[in-house]
């Protein structure tokens, strides 16, 4: 029997570089999934549906809300985002290892709301420089900075309700950071209930 | 301030190779101490008290097991052996991360006593595997490796009351398994109480 794959929710302030570190991530390794998400708002131009996000109509998203079949959820700008949890649950089931890349708020449901999952917040190395960055991303007015940073601030101290927090000051040693806590997650007895059994049978197993 | 330490107990069946992994491991990393037993047995030739072990007299050890400094103990041919509480607390907190190795009921009563510590359970790849290489060693009479195997397999059931399992089938892919744990445990939040304060302070922080 397969062993049930791992649910990381990798989540931080906006800023903080969640995007980078996942296909670092990807460099390193590949034997974990993102989660997709659903929305209510329309695919912009090259956008999969699947892929990128499932696409809904808000009718169809609230039913889903309504079975309890989102794991989080969220209205931003007027659109629903969301976690669907059916597709999530047959995905662990089959072994595989599961990164949700979420906002603090989606993340502090899937912490209340799931007792397996690994929660990592990602810090920025201070906030003084979360705000040069989003500075020299040269996305946002001054206003929009300040009210991020702010929100930041606030989310920042949320860092205590994960399992772990890591720093995004080096993109490769952040990545390496994370990826070792997936291997010391699947060392976990909660992930290899079998391997006792398989050991007192006399079934070879291996480490990982 | 400085974070505390990690408190690890690395426990298995005996020939399940813990002094082997401990050595390989400390070519891989030397931010680890291991902790020092007290004993009454009397000292071998070579060996140092403070370095192989405390060798204290009888009532030296009931002393300290009656004034609770004794983290873990048991007698074994006569003699007592045992874990003090006291210097480990103190190492501890000094920011030093301590491996406890020891047989499985000292483990035990560790994991029972103390809210902390991050349990690993070393495996044998099989019990067939552990027997051969009981034999190999050549050590041991044919009867007393039957009494060894049996209670290994004893042993091995409990491996479910640890946080982690791990195999030791290659000894280098076992030793790193351990120091991914010990990374990861140091990425916890509750080994980085300070790095929010400091983040939101803008003392720039770094990952490790």
């Amino acid at each position: 029997m397969k062993n049930r794959g791992i649910l990381i929710v990798l989540s931080g302030p906006s800023g903080t570089g969640k995007d980078s570190i996942l296909r670092e991530l990807k460099n390193l390794r590949s034997d974990f999934e993102i989660s997709v998400s659903c929305t209510t708002r329309k695919p912009r131009v090259g956008e999969i549906d699947g892929k990128d996000y499932y696409f809904l109509t808000k009718d169809e998203f609230k039913q889903k809300v309504d079975a309890g079949d989102m794991l989080e959820w969220a209205t931003f700008c007027g659109n629903y985002y969301g976690t669907p949890k059916h597709e999530l649950e047959d995905r662990l089931d089959a072994g595989l290892n599961i990164i949700l890349e979420i906002e603090v708020n989606g993340a502090e449901q899937v912490i209340r709301n799931s007792s397996e999952a690994v929660s990592i917040f990602v810090l920025p190395p201070s906030v003084r420089v979360l705000k040069e960055r989003l500075k020299n991303r040269g996305l946002d007015s001054e206003e929009a900075i300040e009210m991020r940073t702010k929100e930041a601030e606030r989310e920042i101290a949320l860092a205590e309700n994960y399992d772990y927090v890591v720093v995004n000051d080096d993109l490769k040693e952040c990545a390496s950071d994370i990826s070792k806590i997936i291997d010391s997650e699947k060392l976990r007895i909660i992930h290899r209930k079998n391997i006792i059994k398989e050991v007192l049978k006399n079934e070879r197993v291996v480490s990982r």
